[in-house]
């Protein structure tokens, strides 16, 4: 097939995806089978200090092996995206536990080509396709037509409703002619884009010199052969980046590259008999509608970012109890560093966060599933994807300095673990424009919950504390400092709740006020981000300590509930305490309160510190692609070390070819 | 020469490093000099994309280069680390401005492989060694000589002083036998072992089965070849790092490897007529004064890491201002990044520290130039260390963050920054273990001086506060929340003292308190860890803004000085903010004060803000090495970015070769 110009076969549904997922969509993904694949040694662990180059085609044939034993066996389908997302969120899970650790410096490349193959090119065909694009789907996810996904431009990524790449409608020829009419019009950053023989491009849909706005269209960029290019079609490529560097990230520009009108993913806009028609009409909501099927990749980001979290918690965690240094004097057996302070007081508060974010990741994965609250889902998942990203790129970066020289080791996975993590902080959604957006979407459910001062839904906390801003707050509560009330779960839910509902008020009027002042809504709300992101964060938090509280209401083990209460106890307290700002200056804790919380938290910390092990062993690690020798289960720290060292160094280190090496 | 049994030449001090350098003392040096070599593109640019053994002998190349043109023609001298220390921080500080940004993977290989060979080999024979082991100076600071530091074991960074490598000495021959006698004694992470012929080796001294602990001691490894290794020698390769991939870091075993008595490093210890002599009796503290010589070694840290500080800040302030991202509406022009309060609120304390960095890195480059106060020096230099370090790795993470998507990209150098920083906060002393000793040394001067009330040096600020303690807090300065006062550089720096004053008291009661009930010295400090690491954080942050404000005062220039008190102010309240915890809880502020430090501190970030352009200008920054296209001088940001790009993607891409690439 040349897809010079895509044509779609027409009436033949007999390939097509929904079909033939319908079939499949009652098996369970089988986690085992994933992780079959990937413990096959003979193309998943290559040896390789290789350039850019080689590097990325190994991953290609990593991928190219991979789909068709997944995607295209049905163990789990581009439609289950709306199917059954659990799959999804199986998949990336599992996936983001490889790592090559002998593929020196990368992490997670093989996944995120994956899901910018299947997930973003692929579900952008499903979501903002008709049935005609559809039949495209089973070659896509089996890996026979590789795709990108050419959103980002080099002048806007967060914007991208600014867009200015241009598909000009020809009505003579019923084609569109897609253009790169400026420079920073170039696509930039598409993953996938050495490999891909055609896009989804994002461009602005222009029909009689009317600009109806941005719009995807699915655009060959390659002969079938793989690698010549089609006219009009430029693509370079980006070269290094921090991590990741398996993907082939490129430019792409279009010079009056044209194509069939039916190529326009037309679900929510399409062109009929000439004119410009959408079922929706308002263009600034079309948008919305077109971002919002994009909603899955932040789902999958908190994924695989909560597993990465749980590989470095693990080694982390292990090396701790078996590094030793220093003891009572020269002579006595030293001890192991997680006794130290300084040392458990870091660690598990992250081990806290990651059963946590655990109870709260399956509440949005149940919810999506249901379709119900679209609401709750986007804020929960842009607050959760903005949280999660941020705290696991930092705690990972603690962690590498808690494991010393040792985790500054390329096989003790932290670099790989912090440069692929890092990214997820920037793509599907800038981490400061997702907190805005949740920010945002609470004010608005607030003013359309206010009047009836009937709060449902993400929101429900609210009907139980706005009273409480009219009367002053209990000043004995304030004043408790006794562990069992500083411990109990309400206090610590109360205070979340208070939280949140005091700043969603306070942004309210602060928005306001300062619309008042400047009379510009863009303003106004700009000079409140503080506030706002301040707001988000909190929001955030409250719904993760509230799903955190009620996984554990549904536990019966006796000894099992009592550590997660723990960890539920010492998570919310952390979050409390970071923002003693807050806290202090409302005056909802008092000097001796606050003084106490900070001494339990120490405690709670010694006492989970005891079951480190335990607790991390509870992540669910795939043990063989745990791979660091500092974090494996058997504990034989040095032994392990030294299995993977390296031998002497290579000749290729001299200046003279050296005679005995 | 072949380095089996090196002998040193007796009587030859002609070419002597301190004869050599005393006629250079004079000379001040260039940083041009210095840069005019790193601008020579063709040995200083190459482009590679390459396995990291290429990679090292580039850098290799490198500094074969380097160091005769700089050390070998006197520009600057081993010696000046006693002599003219201003001089390795200018080195150092140029040094760590070189990236090639064609070398995609790597920063600062170049000099952190010249700082392993000169200034930890080189200043271990200087400081270490006596006048017979001086002779070798010359050739080893011109690269004619290159060595490794073999301090670090597999099992022991941190606590060196329980190292396991042995040099027993045989006293019918005069020699000594290295031996690694466990595994955990093989030598971990030495820098340079690829290539150096030689090592200083640290291990236990032992005569007659007496054990003298560790001494370092000079050992060939290979033959003057530079490549076969002496008989005895096992050396190997750790392969991939997280960053710094340009250096060859190795293990290295010896077994039964015998070296002249001479080749003991003896200033501090030695043998005489086959008994063991010292001029220091007590085994910790000499020791202690071994370790002592290596402060130079946090110096130069502190030297490259607010360099890298600096780098990150242009580039992250040049985007911020160039950037434009969302408008009021579609067809308005877009706000500069800069310009929304999340931007600026993270960042201008960014620059403000860059700063008060300076300044106090300043003050300890003049008291070490002095030697005045030893304590002092200590003190300060292990604080900073661990300060800066952490503060510059987790700031350019958030920089990355900040330029969004063209931040992870290879050539913006930010990867390169975080990775190289990273280590910063392990080498040279754990930064965890630096803040103990510096909370150590404080509690050593403070039991000295609270008898005599007389307090001096570092502590002097404790003599206006210890009063304070007895009585209370004065009751209207905590609430006073007007601009002028919590502006005033008094009311900064006297919470600041305050802070440490009350931190040092509670700790030393806390120790003396847990001492009590545990009877165990050891025990008792390391329960006490939490506030100990408080303190020393404190004290470091109190003499940061006391020569932060002591510099501001010698400028004349009225505007500087405004922008100057603007940043001191700023980094203040800023340290003040984060620790809002302590200044609550001892009631040293109170609420209205509270809200108003938050909010003076948005004013000063947006003002100043308005001045970053300026601001990031003061660094000095060599503009030919920033490089990164993302933060050059002439604000072209996509003019530069589109000069640095890749054009079409390598035939190695593809599993079959292209016809048509």
């Amino acid at each position: 097939m040349d897809n010079t110009m895509l044509q779609f076969p027409k009436g033949d549904q007999s390939s097509s995806l929904d079909q033939q997922s319908s079939s499949n969509k009652e098996k369970k993904l089988e986690k085992k089978q994933i992780m079959d694949i990937l413990h096959d040694k003979s193309i998943y662990n290559v040896d390789l200090d290789v350039t850019k180059d080689q590097n990325r085609l190994t991953v290609l044939k990593q991928l190219l092996h991979f789909l068709p034993l997944t995607f295209g066996k049905g163990i789990v389908n581009i439609s289950d995206l709306r199917n059954d997302p659990g799959r999804v969120v199986a998949l990336i899970d599992s996936l983001s536990q490889f790592d090559d650790c002998k593929r020196k410096r990368e992490n997670e490349s093989l996944m995120t080509k994956m899901v910018v193959n299947n997930f973003l090119f692929g579900a952008s065909v499903f979501n903002l396709g008709t049935e005609r694009h559809h039949t495209l789907l089973p070659d896509i996810q089996s890996g026979k037509l590789l795709g990108c996904f050419a959103m980002t431009e080099l002048g806007h990524g967060s914007n991208v409703r600014a867009l200015e790449t241009t598909a000009t409608y020809d009505s003579e020829k019923n084609e569109f002619v897609i253009n790169t009419p400026v420079r920073t019009a170039t696509k930039w950053w598409i993953g996938n884009s050495a490999h891909a023989v055609i896009a989804t491009v994002f461009a602005r849909l222009i029909i009689d010199g009317v600009d109806n706005e941005v719009h995807a269209f699915l655009v060959p960029l390659r002969k079938s052969n793989g690698y010549d290019l089609l006219p009009g079609v430029k693509i370079g490529d980006l070269g290094m980046k921090f991590g990741l560097n398996g993907v082939d990230n490129g430019w792409i520009q279009f010079d009056n590259v044209r194509i069939p009108a039916s190529n326009l993913l037309d679900k929510f806009g399409g062109v009929e008999n000439g004119v410009y028609r959408s079922p929706i009409s308002s263009p600034s909501k079309r948008f919305a509608t077109i971002l919002a099927q994009m909603i899955t990749g932040r789902i999958s980001i908190c994924a695989g970012t909560i597993r990465n979290l749980k590989i470095g918690l693990a080694i982390a965690c292990r090396y701790a109890t078996k590094r030793l240094q220093f003891g009572p004097d020269l002579k006595s057996t030293e001890n192991a560093i997680m006794d130290y302070p300084t040392h458990y007081l870091s660690l598990m508060p992250m081990v806290a966060s990651v059963y946590a974010y655990d109870a709260t990741r399956s509440y949005l994965a149940k919810k999506f599933q249901e379709r119900t609250g679209e609401d709750e889902i986007h804020v929960l998942a842009s607050g959760l994807k903005a949280f999660l990203t941020q705290y696991t790129t930092t705690s990972l970066l603690e962690m590498r300095r808690m494991c010393g020289g040792h985790g500054y080791w390329g096989l003790s996975r932290f670099g790989r673990l912090i440069a692929s993590n890092d990214i997820g902080r920037t793509f599907e959604g800038d981490n400061t424009l997702l907190l805005q957006q949740v920010a945002k979407d609470l004010l608005t459910q607030f003013k359309k919950e206010y009047t009836s001062n009937k709060f449902t839904g993400t929101l429900k906390y609210l009907s139980k504390n706005t009273s409480l801003f009219m009367d002053r707050i209990n000043p004995i509560t304030t004043r408790r400092s006794d562990e069992k009330h500083i411990l109990s779960l309400k206090f610590l839910l109360d205070a979340m709740e208070y939280r949140s509902s005091k700043l969603l008020i306070d942004s309210a009027n602060t928005v306001a006020k300062n619309y008042k002042e400047t009379k510009k809504p863009f303003d106004s709300w700009n000079v409140s981000l503080e506030i706002l992101v301040h707001l988000a964060k909190a929001h955030t938090e409250t719904i993760i300590v509230t799903k955190f509280i009620e996984s554990i209401k549904a536990v019966q083990d006796r000894e099992l509930k009592d550590s997660l209460k723990k960890l539920c106890q010492l998570y919310a307290l952390c979050k409390i305490r970071e923002d003693f700002e807050f806290f202090r200056n409302t005056n909802y804790l008092k000097n001796g309160k606050a003084i106490a919380i900070g001494k339990i938290i120490s405690t709670l910390c010694f006492e989970l510190s005891r079951e480190a092990i335990t607790l991390v062993e509870g992540f669910g690690n795939d043990e063989e692609l745990l791979e660091s020798p500092l974090g494996l289960a058997d504990g034989d720290l040095y032994e392990n070390i030294c299995k993977k060292v390296g031998g002497p160094f290579s000749p290729a280190n001299y200046l003279v070819t050296p005679s005995k090496l």
